[in-house]
């Protein structure tokens, strides 16, 4: 058993077969139904410091999943329940005392798997990434990383709510088509087999008055494209990487020095610090999204055989809005 | 003639000799008697977008000057007054109505030059940088890059006034020696010749709480190290790069990641933007000077034929304390 290197191969994982255990003394069993794929995942295989342990080596993939209770020993849930908690790529999880496990209202969305993208972990980190750690202001201009992403299209959608001229980089021409038709956004700029001095040439004719706030999910030669095009004060917040989980190699980020000229701050953002504010937050995309102001897609993969193909679409572009893979 | 490209060259400078101009209608002529030598002087030499434009090609080089003045047709200033202005690197300069120029009261410092370090726009860049962008918590741990240098070397002092544990990376053991005994940091690292795990790890034994405040001034390796330090929500002053300005190719950071994974918060810092507030620190760290608590070096140079291999001191890090030109 090894630890997959770069890009993760068919044969860094197994599908293993056991037999569906017992609920443990204060805990349950929870049938999972829909499993969050997300690039995060990628960087807990690694054996590396970061906000999580790494997943042990033979242990299932750990992901968030939205499932039924099968058994129970733990007073507060009952067989039945639906419940959002941090799982494994699997379809029965033992939940410990302790686990982070919440019962969840699956009567106010369309679909339980909302849980996992809207008003879920990819929604509220749209939500509060931008309106806390970016602090918009109307008229200012954005810029998304990843924009035809799950969180980069909300985050887009968000912008134009708050009053927002929104540009956002994305890789192909339908992504950008979407993201303009589909989402809302003011410009879409298709950053494949473009070099960074055409990508930052194409961001400064979008945004001739500089970036107010770049919201990054992506990293590389894009992030240094929109470095160069920053705004007096502008406002980054770091939310994700992803052109360098799949590196040995950290990219990390050489237009630096715009940080100062610009007197920019960078933010590094983690949802896992907004708990105490997922209500509130939830409720507010929830409202948007019935007022048909907000749109949230989802790309729906099946069969838990399934999980490595459907897990590398987000390292391929494939994934057209938050990837789930649904358990049949 | 052409711009320096990477380290500046002799050739890439002239002495010239002129008549001393007249005072131009409502400005005035300058006699300077101290230039500052700054890391960003190399930063206006290039062509490119900053927050300055770049020096006029055959221009003479500009510089924050300290002087008398010599002649002067503004009725705000008269033959005798000591000034500071944004100038350059020669023994008289025109100052048109509208630059930058304040007069300063030599009387409360022992020599005018300290307008150019403790009180000038280095130990306000320190007290500046820390108090306000860092905002330093007592108990907290501080690290310094570019320590030995004239703001680092103030930051140390400043965060240990404000009762942080301090530590500082410096190039040499005679640096080190100087940061733990001349300006009391709490340890010192040299990262000469060791390599960018070795200094990490060094920095980890000496901050085994990791890092609360990184007081960034070099960038480049000695920074990447320091990042795998950080504390949860650490700040990052982000207020110099002095590794790279060298450099055509923007070496900037590689582990941006951990800005993400700690939550961590990097600020670009501009003196420029604390003018207003420039008589209230001034105030302050001459206090401090007064009461015996802050210590300030100069290392001063002589003669403007001696200014280029003045000006290069800054890069090999002979200099020790903020680098002035006195005009003799």
């Amino acid at each position: 058993m090894k630890r997959p290197v770069g890009t993760p191969l068919r044969d860094d994982f197994q599908l293993v077969r056991e037999a569906v255990p017992d609920a443990p003394d204060g805990g349950m069993v929870v049938r999972n139904r829909f499993i969050s794929l997300d690039p995060a995942q990628r960087g807990w295989m690694d054996d590396a410091p970061s906000y999580m342990p790494p997943i042990a080596l033979g242990d299932p993939v750990r992901a968030t999943t939205v499932g039924v209770v099968e058994s129970s020993r733990n007073p507060d849930f009952r067989p039945g329940d639906w419940v959002l908690g941090l799982n494994a790529i699997e379809d029965f999880s033992v939940v410990l005392p302790g686990g982070f496990t919440s019962r969840i209202n699956v009567g106010i969305v369309d679909r339980p798997s909302r849980y996992l993208s809207a008003v879920g972990a990819v929604g509220l980190t749209a939500y509060f990434g931008l309106l806390d750690a970016g602090q918009p202001q109307p008229g200012e201009t954005l810029l998304v990383t990843g924009a035809a992403g799950a969180v980069g299209s909300m985050v887009g959608q968000i912008g134009k709510i708050m009053g927002m001229r929104v540009i956002g980089i994305a890789g192909g021409a339908e992504k950008c088509r979407r993201l303009v038709q589909d989402y809302g956004f003011d410009a879409a700029i298709d950053y494949k087999g473009k070099s960074q001095d055409d990508i930052a040439a194409e961001i400064a004719a979008a945004a001739p008055q500089g970036i107010d706030i770049l919201f990054e999910n992506v990293g590389g030669a894009v992030m240094d494209a929109a470095m160069l095009n920053l705004a007096l004060h502008a406002r980054v917040v770091l939310c994700g990487l992803i052109s360098e989980y799949n590196s040995a190699q950290k990219v990390g980020m050489r237009n630096l020095w715009q940080v100062i000229v610009k007197q920019a701050t960078i933010k590094g953002f983690l949802i896992a610090a907004y708990v105490p504010r997922f209500a509130e937050g939830g409720a507010r995309i929830a409202q948007w999204i019935a007022e048909g102001k907000l749109r949230v897609d989802e790309d729906v993969q099946h069969g838990l055989d399934n999980a490595y193909d459907a897990f590398m679409r987000l390292f391929s572009g494939e994934n057209t809005g938050k990837l789930v893979l649904e358990v049949d």
